[in-house]
């Protein structure tokens, strides 16, 4: 198969995109040939808020159902792709939208939330994120975990703190996931992780995805698609091929407001990092330009089996399994 | 002065009262000559149920005004002494209301609440509780604690783990409390704090309160008044004679379902511990029985002005310091 066709013809997952949603942003998908992707729709919110995040994403799918659809199984990824749409995963970056209610696990799900991380960057009820000081997997946190597995949303550890991680790691019946992270082994980051967690969550069943947000790389703003291949070689050479995926974290579309809010602990609390400027790898600085990194993959020698599993396939197969459809 | 007027003419406070609150209680703390109490209003219940618990509070008050009345200053307890009424102190056994707003502290010091537990026996945002595996204070947590200090709400930490409760008694600017608290000294138990924690909060400046709970105390529920005051004296010799106070921990009118709800954490998931059959020692098995207890204190050999100090003049100074009144 001729190299430009076999993007068009893939399954083409982003696990992870915290973009500002609109048309624009849906019809950029579409010209990157997203197939499905993973969509944040809270962050530091509180339960209500992040149901009335999701009734807006609801109205914005519908008005754009020529572009997108709304993903609550992978039969829903395989309609996005057998109709020329890209399906919307909504996920979350926070379990904070739980709040202290087990009962909240369920309600999410069925409001079509399949993905929430367990911790963003610090404390909350359920463990500990990466920008502070961790002391694991709360009790509660245990519970939540169990609930998530009962009721098949799959965990998120990115933004994750290394004890609270390892602690979700083995206390989760089913694959969890670093969905957008780096390796320490190119650039020491507290975002970043190291092999040994690389090797800990793929020899734990779990799975990566590979972020290209170049506050984390190696060679900062200055880094291209190439780094970014680099960087999947990387981690693909510690968690083997059928454990790795992409999660770009694409910002898109968004102002120094959202990044500000980003950046403060609950949003506006104490500042926990500064990103400085924000520009992705030169050859993949917008989704419309997805289409460049499988080239890019296939140029770099890898298969296309291969890159057909990165480019989605992995993700696909994890999800199937946590969503409890096998 | 005859030992039966040295209680009518002392200033009698209670640090920890978490009863069913109806006008009944109210008239036992009247026959107990109780000047003030500090009033639990919240436990597990977020930001907006505990608005509406200090309402219905608000409401018993202004319905009971012939027996109570709001404590918001050291002036209202003088207040309520001078007029033959029990001031009531509006608390709380947990910094979860607070949920993530650094500007609700504020609010509900203007609301009245004087005194807030870090955390209740689990982790929060703040911290973690003396239930589980305790990771410290959170960066939150320090920006918590310094906006308590700002507004001047007192830090209680008996139900606050040892390494959260270290490290607010060191973040604190102003003293900080176990309200109630028995030693491990007498018992061992997850509740009860060691003799170098009963020391580090007194060198810091800190304060103790002495419950009676008899799940706590070493002869359980066979308990009587005379055990009581062997904690005291156990604990007075570690802090010394300014640095300790009486807080009880009274459960009054509570049933069953009441023990279920504080026992589970967040009021329904896992189970924390189990009490057993709730019995106060005898000789203090109600708050009406108070009198006795100075009594005993003074039968027990203590001096007068020692057993006013305990009754009730330290809590009063201390209260006077964090609350911004010096």
């Amino acid at each position: 198969m001729c190299m430009s066709t076999v993007h068009d013809d893939a399954i083409v997952i982003d696990g992870l995109v915290i973009a500002k949603w609109d048309r624009e942003l849906f019809e950029d998908m579409r010209k990157g040939g997203l197939t499905a992707a993973s969509c944040t729709v809270s962050v530091w919110e509180g339960f209500q808020d992040t149901v009335n995040n999701i009734g807006a994403m609801n109205r914005l799918i519908d008005d754009n159902s020529d572009l997108v659809l709304k993903v609550r199984s992978t039969a829903d990824i395989a309609a996005a792709k057998a109709n020329g749409k890209t399906g919307v995963m909504m996920s979350f970056q926070n379990a904070h939208a739980f709040e202290d209610q087990l009962s909240y696990v369920q309600a999410f799900k069925d409001l079509g939330v399949g993905i929430v991380q367990m911790c963003y960057n610090t404390q909350n009820l359920v463990g500990t994120g990466c920008y502070e000081r961790d002391g694991g997997l709360s009790g509660f946190g245990h519970e939540v975990v169990a609930e998530m597995n009962r009721v098949g949303v799959l965990c998120d550890l990115s933004h994750v703190g290394p004890k609270t991680s390892e602690e979700v790691i083995l206390s989760s019946k089913k694959p969890v996931t670093y969905s957008h992270c780096l390796p320490n082994g190119l650039k020491e980051h507290p975002r970043n992780k190291g092999d040994d967690e690389l090797k800990f969550i793929a020899d734990h069943g779990g799975f990566v995805g590979v972020t290209m947000f170049t506050p984390f790389m190696k060679n900062g703003i200055n880094s291209t698609i190439q780094d970014y291949v680099e960087a999947i070689e990387y981690i693909l050479n510690i968690v083997g091929e059928d454990a790795i995926g992409i999660g770009t974290d694409f910002t898109q579309g968004h102002g120094h407001d959202f990044f500000e809010w980003l950046t403060h602990d609950k949003g506006y609390a104490r500042r926990l990092t500064q990103f400085g400027k924000i520009v992705n790898p030169r050859g993949i600085q917008t989704l419309g330009e997805f289409p460049n990194l499988t080239q890019a993959l296939l140029d770099h020698g890898f298969s296309e089996p291969l890159t057909r599993k990165i480019m989605g396939e992995n993700w696909v197969r994890v999800l199937k399994d946590v969503w409890l459809e096998n």
